[in-house]
């Protein structure tokens, strides 16, 4: 079945993170009405094994497949990690997008010297996909790949700049960038999850001003619009709009997502839904 | 029903942190079988809605009852704090333990100025519990209850000491410790979370050593001890056991787990549950 240009793009996150890939979708294309589901409830995505992920993603992804969209982004990425070939099996009449694949191809535009690191939760880290996407599309490429847990709880605590987040950015981050050689360090920074760009400007002042710092986020939107397009799906008028969903806690999402999206969230905009 | 001697005692948490907790219970009664549960598909309880997680410590509870338990603690104080109603109600025919108020108890014992501080969960703090169950021991207790979210990741990460920890450790305590006068600071404190105990020695650093840390660990496990010596379900002999349960991720579990109990832990000790 073909879907309408007017039907709605389908956004699933863990929680409040895939906002940072909403807020980038909006401005992307601007005309299109959006669906966003955040599974607050079992959130974090992170710290849990490939199978519980993948079997959340994809209740996620059938419950936003019932409001008959025409395109689904797996804005988070852990689920974009371990979960997207389950959902892309199951969902198989619209394009589903993650956003891993964007990620990786950013950051082998971005860097020079084929040093990429990676920082991600534990569950992106170990499953490797970054490391996949990112040497499949240059075999000369070294990869980097560090856990940083605690970025998502400082994200959520709003702790985003100041000595706490530097601490824990240094904490991560020297590792990779302080002691070596110029040469023998990463010249490329992914931000891997979604919560992370929320501390972008603390991350920068450690990793330096030399290296590119990707997020995913506007390199899946261009990506989505790109997909839209060429499949003659993407709206031609509306004024776009946005409808936001959650498993858990609405209070606590428009809290913490209104810093996310950069827009305040009244809670009672937040459908408290089931899966 | 009256359950025999020999029968073992429940335990759950969303995690690892009970095992704070289930290390009191077995230097307390080194005769019992335990058999702990932790939630760890569905952790952190600490920032979900009372009701997502009075669903989840019932579901919990009932998975815990098929194995005949004797008794049941809830060895989480989110779960404590939201969820013990619902999960007496429904499992009557056994004592079911929470920490919060032995936790309450404690401090009541340990203030004299009566001015108790709790540092604890969102969940926790917002539910009222520790305060309630405080003042209705001491109405002349004052509580200042601060929710401390970060200090959760901290001791899953395994940093509990250094400058990270004591860092957060300020910014959370040093606006109840230090710009007072020394009379108006509390003089006791409540770790009203069971991942706190990891960072004790971090947190005494920051609240100074004139105050009255409580655990509520030690507390619970001597409360159990008395319910069941007085129920005559203590058992007389045995070499006492433990059976690990968790919803998700064995080798996480034990990796994290096993610094909590202050034993290693095998994979392969902890058998995957669905509930």
């Amino acid at each position: 079945m073909k879907h309408p240009r007017e039907a709605p793009i389908g956004v699933f996150d863990s929680g409040v993170g895939g906002l940072t890939v909403l807020k980038a979708l909006a401005a992307q294309l601007p005309r299109e009405r959006f669906v966003y589901l955040g599974d607050t409830a079992r959130l974090p995505y992170g710290t849990k094994s490939p199978e519980t992920v993948a079997r959340y993603a994809l209740q996620a992804a059938e419950r936003l497949a019932q409001y008959g969209v025409k395109c689904l982004v797996v804005a988070c990425n852990t689920a974009s990690a371990v979960g997207l070939a389950v959902v892309s099996e199951r969902i198989r009449d619209v394009p589903v997008i993650g956003v891993i694949e964007p990620g990786a191809e950013a950051a082998c535009q971005a860097s020079r010297s084929g040093h990429i690191a990676v920082i991600a939760t534990e569950g992106t880290v170990r499953g490797g996909a970054y490391q996949d996407a990112i040497v499949r599309r240059r075999s000369d490429a070294r990869v980097s790949a560090v856990p940083a847990q605690l970025f998502v709880a400082l994200a959520e605590e709003g702790l985003c700049a100041g000595p706490i987040a530097q601490g824990i950015a240094r904490h991560y981050l020297e590792p990779l960038f302080d002691s070596r050689a110029r040469s023998s360090r990463p010249d490329t920074l992914v931000l891997g999850c979604t919560h992370f760009p929320m501390l972008a400007d603390t991350i920068r002042t450690v990793a330096g001003p030399d290296v590119s710092i990707v997020d995913s986020a506007e390199t899946t939107a261009r990506y989505v619009r790109r997909t839209l397009e060429a499949g003659s799906l993407a709206a031609e008028s509306g004024e776009g709009s946005l409808r936001l969903m959650a498993t858990d806690a609405p209070e606590r999402f428009a809290r913490i997502g209104g810093r996310f999206l950069e827009r305040p969230i009244r809670p009672h905009e937040v459908e408290l839904v089931d899966l």
